[in-house]
This record gives C-alpha cells, structure tokens and sequence, in this order.
C-alpha cells in the first residue's frame, strides 16, 4: 500500500512521520502526471504545489480551519488528500469532480475559486467572521503571483495588513501566471526574492523575545529602527503584514515549519513561496505556460494531441491581417496571449501589443485611453473574465462612445472548466453598456467579416462575441442582422453563434416529422430591429428562442419585448441557461442538460404546435 | 483688473510672472469659496488642489497635452483657468458645467472621471497612443491617495511603472478620500512622508550626471546600492518609477519645479505631493469631511443648511435598530460612511462596522466570505459605485447563494453629480446575478420593512434600492410585489420606487379629463410574476411603465418579455432613461428632459387612447 493510498482526510496527511513527506510528495506527483494525463486538466500549476499543498495539510484541518485557494487550478493535491483521489479519475467530467474548489463537493473546499485575486479579500471576510463569532478555527489563503496582478488582490491585502486578524497569505511564486508576469507586481517580487537570510534572522529575533512580551514591546521601536536600516523593507511589510520568506516552495519540512510558525503569530502574516512551476516533470518544466491547461496527452513524452482550428486562432489570424495595413489597431491581452490567439499577433507587431497581466479593469480603461486619442484597440478576453470591466465598459468607454473594440471569447457554454467559466452573462451586461453593437458569427467566415465591421463599420464600443473551439456544421458566412436560413410555415426558431447549429438540426428533425420550420440566424445581435423575426412569427404564430446564456437580459426575452405589442397573438419558448449556473462537462453534455440542444428545441416546436391545435 | 481675470487659457498661466502665482492662488481660493457657497458642489477637494492646478499649468498646456484628472471633482482650478471661471455659477445646474471633467464641455477636459481609480490606466492608454502615433504631447495623471486604495489604480501603476513611457503620475496626498483613509495604502504613504531630503539628493545627484550619460551608466549601479541600502525605497521606485517627493503641495513654485523636472524626465515618473484638504478656508480645513460634498452654505461662517431625512439616514438608523438584537449583523462600506448613512452605526458598532477604502471589489468578495462562514453582511454603496462589483456578485456571492444584502443607494437618477454618478444601471446588472433578490422602496416606511425582508426572508444575494434624498408625497407602506394604488378602467400605470409619485401624479392628472388610470406599484421588483400588471392589462388594454433606469433590462421590458405570450393584444409605451447617459440638473429637471415625470406618463396615457379609438 503507498502512502498516498493511506489519506484519505487532512487529517491523515498530519499522522504521517516527516520522512513520508518527501515520499507522499512524489507518489502525488506520479498520480497527477498519469491521471491528468488521461482526464486533461491543469498540470505545470499543480506539480509546483504538490509540498505546499501537502503542508497546508500538515499545518491545517482543512474540514475546520478555511484554506480559499486563489484561481483554484493548482488544487488538485488538495483534493487528492481530501477523499477525492479515487473519483479522480472523473475530474471535470459531466457529473464527475470540478477541476476548481466547489464547496458544495466538499466541506474541505472553503470557497469558489476560478476567476483569480479573490482569494484574501474572501479569507479576510471569512477571518472577521470566526473573530467575530467568537469561533477559533484558522483561515489561510494561497494566492500565486500571477493573480497578484489583479488590483483586487491589492484591495484585498491593504485591508487585510492593518485588520489585525489571524490570517495567513501564502504567496505562491512561481514568477508565472499562465503566460510570463508582467508589470510592476513582477519586478517587485523579483525583488524580494533576492534578499539575505532575512527570515531566520528575524525568526531569531522573534523566538528570543516572544516569552518576555514587555522587552518585545521595549524593544520594538528598536526592532523597527534595524528593519527599516539594515534590513529590506517591502510592500507587504509596509502595508503591515508580517513577512517571512522566500522559503523554498519545493522543500516540504521546512514549508511545514514556516506555515506553522506563521499560523501561531496569531496576525496578518505573508509567507512568500518560491515554487517552480511543472516540477518534476521535464517537458511541464521546461515550457509551463504549453502545460498550463491541456488535454490528454502521453504522460511519458508530454505529446499533445495537435489542437484544431479554433475561433480564437482565425482571431489572431485575422487581426493581424488588418493590423498590417492599419497601424492604428492594437492588441491588448489580459495575460492570455496564448488562449485568446494573439500569440503571432504579439510576435509580429510586439510594440502595439501589451500583455497587462490578469487586470482586465485595467485593459478596458487602457483602451478607453488609447481609443481616445484615436488608436483602435482591441482588447481579447474571456467572456466570464469581461465581467471584471463592467464598470470600466461604461463609465470610460461608452459615456464619452469611444470605439475600442472587445474580442469575447468563450462565449456561450465552455465546458469543463465549469460554473466559474461559463460565457453566460456577456450578453445582458454588454447590452447595458450605452452604445454597445454586439456581434455573434457562428463560423469562421463570420468571425472575420464580422471584425472587420466590429473594427471598421461601426462607432462607439463594439464587442464580437464566439465560443470556445471551433465552428461546426454551418459554414456560411451571413452576417445580415437577421438571416433566415430555412424557409418554412408552422414554427419560428431564432438563434445565433454556434448555436444557429442545435436550431438547423432541430428544423431538419422537424421537417421528417412534417412540421415546417423557419430558421432565423441572427448576426449582429445588438441592435437590432428583428423585423424578420416578426415577420416570421405573425406568419408561424410560434417562436422558439435558443442560445447559450442565462435567461435575464437574453436575446430571446429582447424579441419578446419588442413583439410584445404585436397585433397578433402567437405562443413562445425560450431555451437558455435560465439562471446561468451551470456546472462541467463536455459543451455537448451541458446543452443536453440545460435543454437548448436540437432534440429539447425541435421539442419545443412540437408542444407549441400541440398547443395550437388545442 | 484681478489676475485671475487675465486668465482663460492654459497658456495665459505661462505668461505670468512667478510674483504672480502666490496671490492668483489666493483669488481662485476666494473665488471657489464664494462661488460654491451659491451653487454648492465640491469645496474641500479643490481648496487643497489650487497651487498644484496652477503648478500644472505653468507646465503642461491642457489643450494639448493630456492632464487625466482621478475622480475629477478635484478639477474646479482646472475650469476656472480654462475659459470656464464666468460659466462657473452655472456649476452643476442643468444646461450649466459639470462638476466633474468632461470632454463634450472643453478639449482641456483630457477624460471622463467620477469613478475613483481609473487615471493612471487612462493616461498609460494615451502615452502608448502618443507613442505609437508618433506624436509628443505629455501625459499627466492626478491621482488621490483615497483612489489609491482601488485596485485599478494599482493595476495601472503596475502597468505604467514598466512601460517606460513618458508619464507623470501626481499623487495628491492629503491623507483623506472622503472619509478618512483605512487600510495598508494609507499606512505605506505614511511611511514615505517621514523620509529626509531625498528629493534633494536625487535631484543633485542627476543635475551631476545627466550630462554624462556613459559616467551615469557607469554610477547606476552604485545609485542603485546606495539608494537601496541608505535610502529608503518605496513601493512606486520598486514598481520601477521615478519617485519625487514628497513635496510642499500649497508651495506654487517648488511644485511647478519639480512637475517641470519630472515631465522632462521622459519616463514614468511618481510625484508625490503633500496637500491639506479645505486648505485656506478655516471650517473647511477643520472638518474636511463636511465640506467634501455640500449645498449652498455661508461662505463667512461656513454654516451649512440642516439636511433633511433621506433614504441614507432611515437606512442607517434602521440598520442599527436591526444590529442591536442580531449579532450576526455587521456593515460595510467603502469610504463612504457619511454618504451612506453608517456613521451612527459605526460609532455604536465599531467592531461590526468595516470601511474598506474605495474597494468596492473588495467589499463584496469580503461579505461573500462573511457570509459564507455565517455573518449576515450589509454592503451600503451607491448604485453607480456596485458597478465594479459586478462580477464579484456572480462568482463570489451568487454561485453558491450566499446571503449577503446589497443595500442600493443613490439608484435611480441622482441628481447635479451627473453622467457618471447617475444609478442608471443597477436595475439591468443586479437582475443578471443569478438569485438576485431586489426590492425597490417608495417611502421610509418601506424601506424599513423591505430592509427587514431583505435581511430575513429571503435567501441568496438581496439587494434593495432607494434614491438620492427624501421621500416625496407617497408615505404608504405597501411591500407586496405589486399593489394597486389606484383603480381604473382605461390604463395600466405601473412604476416602482420613489416614481411611483410620478404615476400617482399622472393618475390624478388623467382623471381630471375622464381617463380611467390604474397604478400598480411594484414592491419586489425581482422576482416578481407581473399577475396583477397582466390581469390590469388584460383590463385596459394599455401599459404605460414608467422608471428612472435604462431601458435594456428595465422592468418595463421584463414585463413586456412576460406579457408577450398573452392571449389579447395591447399598446404599450417605457418611459425610462434610454441608454442610461444622463447630464446633471436637479432630478426634477431631469425627469422633465428624459420625458419619465407625470406629465410624460399622461401624455403616453392619452396617445395610447387616441390610437385606441382610430
């Protein structure tokens, strides 16, 4: 039996003698690299926080005391050594575990994780909770230094250094997010990392005087004098935290020590964890940001299967295309480079792409500037990620109708990534935005003629809204506001991006049966007058409305809106992802699920036809 | 001929003798406190901003180069000196100036600001413009240290550090936001304000080496040992600015030196200016607070006219009475106790009552954790404010539906503040977070006992809106999700809030020429099955639906979406505030302009029976 085998709770890990640890330590790594090479998942993160996982363990009862994991993907350790190593093998599958931290799989997973920076403004909230309580459990949350670069990290720290509360901040650095840091957060960590044997030199100083608190008192106006002299100071000892570190992330005993001791100051403290990201796996060490998220792939070479065309590759394609001839457009990336497809873009044209790190507030304010004074950006990002710059989106874009453009990508569905991912909602908050036209091509023909109208047809902001992978069936390229597709007499069905796809399948399962469908694809989504919907409809009298986000705010309940006052009555259903919580699985899985694929709409289309005959 | 009269340009500030700036800076003071007494508006902000608004004139020209004003209600100086001093008793009044920055009002304007934060991303934005367009106008951003404490604010320092473009970013030092500031940010800046003449030895030691670029090369890296080991850094210079500072803020001629200095250093430079908040005027000095935001007062005395009771102070008072008997309670703002009603709160709940700085990011990922581990968390913000927050109610709050009550304030129109600062929105982004409740008040007592509803009967995230200012003539206490006001035959009125006077009004108004109108006010305005307002419908065949917020995603158009399907047709006309893009006036004024007060109501009530009897 391994001693992996053994845990079985975090409790488990803290009856193990410390020389299992290292053993522990690559048993874990073994199962991560085999499992993960099987489901896919997130790997190089993972391997760089196998000891540290494995000490928080040592340290914490994760069932008690609140471990908030920031981002969420480097906790796959914690799951293994929490009860979840044998359902592993379902990670991110439908109906399988998450591939983040969910509470509702386990008490041991303290908080929702998947969009990054949240992590100690979480902790802090949970910190005042168990003080004010009265309760005595810990809190400790583990932030890398990528999310570091999210101004609500910042927010998060500031508040939590002067609270006063016993919290423990691990910084994972790994100097990476998931492509290479950047900015000033970066070059101040590097900074750090560089200092003397500050640490045990303080723990010195604190061991000798933690018993005889009154000379500690005395002589902490002295202790202050040395540390700002003598001895570096750095942000977080300036905003108040306790700092100790650099440790070596990878060296489990004295990572135990380290968390411990900064468990039992009872304050605000920051231990700063050098960890490499991809450890002990050659090919994740050697290019981490490849190995970052992947799918299966050969456990013993690393060999990825080849990845398709997808709408964020014929994205980057396309916007260098026009940045050839137009020197004015600019790339702007929120540390996804590599996901968003602009990585040729920032290889050819470097001076007008900036990768800002995870800042997406500050993407959209940047560009609000740029487009000011009359660049052209264009900012790609993930659909879920945007809701980050809601408020930037309208306070510095649309009140003074500046045309910065939006590449959202993952709209819709994304699959294994789950809840936390999901491109549910960037059609309600991007329709509220003053002045916004919104487009959603449904094959690559349309993503590239729909840019080149997003990028030049078009004033005020704009956003050009497609999904995760590629195109499917449909291949044409019709990017009229409203495209009907399919003649036909007894039903309407509307719909737009990838999903025009479930709507054409379900009007040919429709014809077999002899009920005639008319089939209406929708380009620009915002505005748009959906003359054609209602002239359809007051033909059919049916509508059935499909598309992948939730209810609020959708397209389906904008054309209801507008034919509300129609002179004709007629019946309708929309099928969407109603409150827009919808957990992992394949895209294939979860429309099935939700009810918006061919089968549930050409369902639809029956019962409404039913109905009418009543 | 006073000197400021001589001044309506940015250059006309050049052409000044250095004699001449001390007692221009008195005349404006004279002028700020004279002119805001009758007007109202910003006071204190602008007193401790005049020498460094001439400063930065003597420096930069505003109609060409770009000064990006944080906040902006800063910028009175600024539009005194730039044509704008004879319109200045129209601040604030509709048709008049804005009291914020506002390219539509003058090309000196360089951005939109009302939202804290946003001037360093702005400015980097138009210094990459700048550089990619091969242009060489300068880049100035003005920044507080209360918006410091906003995360965006650190995202764009992060950036703007390492972009190596040149840009000066002023940091305003006054030690306050609005209240005042909490948290590590201030105490870092406390920590820089202590230090010895580095300035003076910085720029000695440049004034030496400049001239020798090779020599400088040469001497960089011992600077950089002896900044690091003898002088103290900080958290900008280990960004990778230029730090200058601190420096006299009220001393006109030493900030135009050391402005002038930092622009011709041609990189991201930091300069950090030390001012005194109401500076020059003995009560606004005194109590800064007070004199942040205020109506017309006595410009001798200061005295202030009483407020009357608002939303804010019954909000306030309520939650205390609440507070005393649930332990669970605890409240949380961001820097804006006095505006939110929470000071009594905190003076009697210290150790329940958190100010977080201007985070709302963090304010509402903290009371997710608050929530989670079993406090009940109240956010008191301003409805254009919770904007930020956006994602953070879907990913922190919604997803696992924790209960965590929004209270709303300022929703709706609010007034002189204008464009930026109008709650145009929250009805559309708080319906999109999945579970949202919201509960839209009309009166005191309602609010009261919605608060009460919105705390405990009813789980998941809560949110309960109400406006700027009083109530008006509507006192009841009316909570369910739809009451009918008013009985009638011919048109269905239906409105929420404090509206709901504008549809009682309109109702009066219609009886008085024999049209029947019914008005329903909504109480619950989500979820919320709009029964009575289709049976009513159904009645009159006609639907007026009259709010203060814009039109996608307004109740109106949720009604309509549920109406849709109905089996009898009708007319139907929203009154809202379209895109949601509103100037200042008074709010009266406003509802006038945007055609959602009474007499609009009637009028639609009258055009819809007209076209009912063609």
């Amino acid at each position: 039996m391994s001693i992996l085998e053994k845990i079985n709770t975090s409790n488990d890990v803290k009856k193990l003698n410390s020389d299992e640890l290292e053993p522990l330590c690559g048993e874990i790594r073994s199962f991560l690299i085999e499992s993960v090479s099987r489901t896919g998942g997130h790997l190089a993160s993972n391997l760089g926080t196998v000891e540290l996982t494995v000490a928080l363990h040592r340290v914490y009862d994760s069932a008690r005391d609140r471990i908030v994991f920031d981002v969420g993907h480097q906790s796959y350790t914690h799951k293994i050594l929490t009860g979840r190593r044998e359902s592993f093998s379902t990670l991110r599958r439908f109906g399988g575990i998450s591939g983040f931290p969910k509470p509702h799989e386990a008490q041991d997973d303290a908080f929702t994780a998947g969009h990054a920076s949240n992590s100690v403004s979480v902790a802090l909230g949970m910190a005042h909770a168990r003080t004010l309580s009265g309760e005595d459990y810990e809190v400790c949350a583990v932030i890398g230094d990528g999310a570091m670069t999210g101004g609500l990290s910042f927010e998060g720290l500031s508040n939590a250094a002067q609270s006063g509360e016993a919290l423990v901040v691990i910084l994972n650095d790994n100097n990476m997010s998931i492509a290479e840091n950047v900015g000033g957060t970066a070059k101040m960590l590097q900074g750090m990392r560089i200092r003397p044997g500050y640490l045990d030199f303080k723990r010195r100083y604190r061991r000798v005087f933690r018993h005889f608190p009154h000379l500690y008192r005395f002589n902490h106006t002295v202790k202050e004098w040395i540390k700002s002299h003598l001895f570096p100071t750095n942000t977080f000892s300036e905003m108040g935290f306790d700092y100790l570190g650099p440790v070596d992330g990878h060296d489990v005993r004295r990572l135990e020590k380290v968390i411990r001791w900064a468990r039992d100051m009872h304050a605000p403290v920051l231990v700063h964890v050098i960890t490499k990201k991809g450890k002990g796996c050659p090919y994740a060490e050697r290019d981490p940001e490849r190995y970052h998220g992947v799918g299966p792939f050969d456990p013993r070479t690393g060999e990825l299967k080849p990845e398709g065309e997808s709408f964020a590759s014929r994205f980057g394609e396309a916007l260098c295309r026009f940045a050839e001839t137009d020197e004015k457009l600019a790339a702007i990336t929120a540390a996804m480079s590599g996901g968003t497809g602009l990585e040729s873009f920032a290889a050819r044209f470097p001076e007008r792409f900036f990768d800002i790190g995870i800042a997406e507030e500050h993407a959209a304010a940047m560009a609000a500037g740029m487009a000011k004074q009359g660049m052209l950006p264009v900012f790609a990002v993930y659909s879920t990620f945007l809701q980050r710059s809601f408020d930037m989106l309208i306070h510095d874009v649309s009140l003074l109708g500046l045309h910065a453009v939006f590449a959202v990508d993952r709209a819709g569905l994304v699959g294994r990534d789950g809840e936390t991912h999901q491109g549910a909602f960037d059609v309600a908050y991007l329709s509220a935005v003053p002045g916004m036209t919104i487009y959603a091509p449904a094959s690559f023909a349309e993503l590239e003629k729909m840019l080149a109208q997003a990028l030049y047809s078009c004033g005020g902001p704009a956003a050009i809204r497609y999904p995760r992978g590629g195109e499917d069936d449909y291949r044409g390229c019709r990017c009229e506001d409203e495209s009907i597709l399919r003649e036909g007499r007894d039903v309407t069905l509307v719909s737009y991006g990838v999903m025009i796809n479930e709507a054409l399948a379900a009007g040919e399962e429709l014809e077999r049966e002899g009920i005639s469908a008319e089939v209406i694809k929708l380009g620009r989504i915002r505005p748009n007058s959906f003359d054609a919907v209602r002239t359809s409809v007051e033909k059919t009298r049916r509508l059935v409305v499909a598309e992948d986000v939730c209810a609020f705010g959708s397209v389906g309940e904008q054309i209801l809106a507008s034919l509300a006052c129609g002179k004709e009555s007629f019946s309708a259903r929309l099928l969407n992802l109603r409150s827009g919580i919808v957990a992992h699985g394949s895209a294939e899985e979860l429309r099935r699920a939700c009810g918006i694929d061919a089968g549930a709409i050409a369902r639809c289309a029956r019962e409404l036809r039913l109905e009418g005959e009543k």
